[in-house]
């Protein structure tokens, strides 16, 4: 079983960014942490800034991964694009949020992913991403 | 560890309604298997149509469970007072759905729960539920 | 054939409340009468001012009646779970208003119960039920 | 009893549009059945693409005819003039819809004639004009 | 001077719909009384409840009066066609309300004509249509 | 003089949440000083989480009380239902909050109940009830 | 016959902005031409930047007046306290305006004077007073 | 106790306008009342139509009187100024009204004050000062 | 092959009005130019100011051309009726426009048109009508 | 003549995604078939899902091309950016889409790009390409 | 050079209201140490609490001075009286703001000052007056 | 100090685009002018049509720097992700403008950046960069 974590714009900066809340455990890490508790999965990790770098890379997986973990961070409220390319792929995709995005501004409360996602997991931490891959098992 | 599983309105339906889609599986029956599943959990479960039994049981098991999973149904949509009762118990509460919401009518894109709820979970059918356990473990 | 005629909150009301302007004629002497006027419909009446026991009531009659006449009152405008419930039984609904809700409030204008009703017949007063019951015949 | 069926644009095509589902009777032939059916009652029938010319009918039965049942069709929701030519007249406006407009597009939703109109019936195919002939009875 | 006065929809009832409010006087016997009032004047009066024949009549006066006076009516609020006729042609166009539309329904606050009159005069009766030719002089 | 105090969802948990904020002083509690302090007049008391219960008991008070006091809680916001009852009694309703809803979320600055109510008084914790009795008196 | 004109702010600018376009005729001039063609009245002008002062003038001669012609530019579009005035009084109240403000922003097409005052006549620039006047005698 | 009633704009026509509605009281004559009413309490009265001249007595008073009670007419729904003197204020303030706004048009129906009072008192007639002078007390 | 032009309203003054932006060419000599061009399609022209005459010939055409070529001018902003006719026929309807009404008013930018056109072509002078014609060979 | 085929997102996978609905024909092959038709005419075809890729081209080509297609795909309705650079570059730019966007979700019916292009031609499938090609000529 | 700087309602609360927070200095303290620092530039200071006395003072300065620099606090965001005295005077106007305002309430977001002033400097403090004196040297 | 100034997309044509206007001076000529004047100041200076490069680049800076003058160009309105980026440095951002927005079309008035920028310049042409620097002097 292959699945793939794709994480969007900023995410980058978990556990170098307000270590003193956030803790000072990047996602690097966790995602090693990842790894040994799902030994029977064949995981990739992919991060970027760029809306046009997202969309490629599901376009790159989506027809011979699993599963895709998508949390595509504030492209999560803009991006039709990024919609667009999991409507035309075959790899289900689950939406996942660190925090719970409803207790957050007006403008955060909309997701285009959401329709096109399988389902959505959010407010969990870093949890989220484990609770995903176990709904893809 | 204590939880509890409260469902809302039509819910009660699930097995019954359109087997031929849904299963004939009923949530009773799904939850004898929750419970063989999760053997070190106690695990209660209430269904209820009316808004205010609801609430009542929110505020009845609120003080005392280690966590509520919600699926309030329609009353998502419309119940301040469920939302209300959420933010006075101590109770942490997760929200979910078994469909994705999100791929049906406007107005059930919003949710009075999601913003007091520490997390959410919805789209994956039962599946929701085992996963919102395993969020509290 | 048999239908049954549900009423929601207030309309227990009926000839009680201001009688010089809606007469003295309770709905339950105005039912006798419709019993009387329809001897081959096996007839039934509910009301109830508590959202959940008209689910309850709904799911009940809603997979054996042959019709179901709905006036929800109120809950017409803010109830999403009455209309789930109606789609998911397999008895047909019609909704029915004694009076001409577009000449109210604002409020008033919009319905949850007519997108899943068969049919909708509103303003004629108490022979809007004449109506919906000549309807299923 | 003089009463007029007053149809609005496009509701000429009935019988001739997608017979396989609307069926091939025109409403003319109905409109025979129906005057079998009412034999007491002069009935007289009216249609036009023309939101003037519906409006001249209004204006010219609508100070002597006992009844007007008005399919206004998609003037219905955008028509203000066709409701000022209701308020003005003396002959009481029943409206009637063939389909239930409200699970159609959101725009269907609003009807101009439903506040000037004495009661609306709507989603009962055909039989909306028969129980429209029944109330003014 | 020739002005052209053009009436839209229902004011073809003036002095027939309600004579113990609006007076029995008709909009043909106000027109003899301009006519006699303002000697020096060419005055022509056309009313339609077609929004083809406003536009039409407009169309055909556009390039030869002096100024139009118009009471679109309900079209006021529904016709950019009559609205792009206007735009269109080079007659100076006032528009006239009978009443204050303002004290109306909301849907009358918005004119598609004002935009392309040069002046607007409304609220006093059969007295803005004097006041409108006292414009033009 | 009779008046009754009708409090609606989560009201009943007030001074056992958070009692270091709103104090350990239960509504009951608070209810026997205001019939100590309004000697004269004959006080009862009603709370439920259930609308139904709400509508019922103004139903019942409704037509034989000299006042009724109603805090509806989150059903202010929600409830149409509640407000029709309201305005099919005869007894006058003062509608109360304990805090200042205009400062809490946008959906709480919305009453459905202030425009059947007499008048409102809001913000002043406990006070609110007091006022609101010599409102009566 | 009393009749006062009254002018909001930056009114007194005319004549002084822009000579090339609006001319440099202040209101001043035409007021004295205003006085001159309509000798049998007797006219008064006020004008000023403040919205009080405005009310104080609108209370002070609108018991006594027979008719007050207001333009009250941009307090037109805001002022609630100017309308209430006017609803006050019982002097009956023209609203003019120079130009077509429905060829402006759109936040000048709406006017709290509109549903308070008998007409309005907006457009003719400064022939709108004078046609004012005129719907007054 | 110094407490010190505001009145806004048009109030000062109390009693003079439409007595046979409102009475012949004007308010001076009730404030005179109420200083007899309440001995042990310092009161003041200041009223006018200027939003400014009620922001200047706002701050002037606001830093060492025990109460303010505010009416502010008018600017209760336009003035953000008036909000943010109270906010700058230490006097705490209580918003008073004398109908119920919220049975009058929609645009009264929101309140830039409300979020800044410590409560809010409406619909009592000139009761609402006497309830508000007792919440200070 | 047989194909229509409908024209609506406005559209018969091209040529006419502002010549020397439009230039002095009619639609007619333009359409003549057409039929030069495409001489092996059968071309018919039609247009009026009359929103029901262009529904009476859509209805007419739309069961036996090869195709309609539609620009409905102003009532491609507000007439469900003429998209309710395109719907019912089964000739395929192109809509095409003059100018690009994007970059005009906000009320021009939607179509009711374009969502049961098969396609839409805009901004491109007469040229549209010729392209148009090329989509349908 | 030198003509650009700009296109966004996803539009890359034309004839790898759902080739029985789309067909197994690749944009690149349909634009091998382009140039074998257009033979006068120099075409060059681009394509990237990253908006500021495309804007980069737009810029490179946008003073030197005869014309520029641009199918923006779901930057159309996010994009101020592209519609940026189309307004500050001199070569004319079509707009151009596969489908009938009005058919699809309410999102997509709103285009940044139209205001800017100069015309848009839509819902013809690949062969909006080929029109598009044709109106430059 | 001469400059204004022209200060709204509440402003001269500053270094009265909360010193802790916002300091002691008062704004006329500000401005004697803005006119020590810009000693070739006559610089004057205005402030009111009235709507009518900044226009009065914009006028009054308007066709003199080389610069205003307005901070119209709460009338920002209502006084479209402010932006048409600004449009009516020669003299250029920059706005500016102490706190930025979009981190606060909604209403704050918009302003109608900002389309009439040259430009906007907002969320220095202080210092946006110095900024904004810089901008016209 | 080190200051960076970071430019969003199609600010690169300065200089080139419409010399007429713009002047022929590019931004980069513009930025050597700048170190010359404040030599004191370390300045870098990164322009980028992509919004993750401009997210890429605020990253880099953002814990290092002293203060970032940032025109995000298009991507004010419609970017969260660069927001977000600002939200997570610890460099203040100082936000400008070219051009007044609020002159421009209404979609450019909202501003994703302002809320978490210290301060905003707009309206200056190049000179607001000029102010910006030195705001953070």
């Amino acid at each position: 079983m292959k699945i793939a974590i794709i994480n969007g714009p900023n995410l980058n900066l978990l556990g170098i960014r307000e270590p003193e809340i956030y803790g000072n455990k990047t996602f690097e890490a966790f995602f090693e942490a990842l790894k040994t508790e799902f030994k029977t999965v064949e995981l990739i990790y992919f991060q970027s800034n760029h809306e046009g770098a997202l969309i490629d890379k599901i376009q790159e997986l989506g027809f011979s991964f699993d599963g895709i973990i998508l949390n595509a961070g504030a492209y999560t409220h803009t991006s039709i694009a990024i919609a667009d390319a999991i409507s035309a792929i075959t790899t289900p995709v689950v939406e996942v949020h660190l925090s719970n995005v409803f207790k957050r501004e007006e403008f955060r409360h909309h997701s285009y992913i959401s329709p096109v996602a399988i389902g959505t997991i959010g407010g969990f931490g870093l949890q989220s991403y484990t609770l995903a891959i176990q709904s893809f098992i």
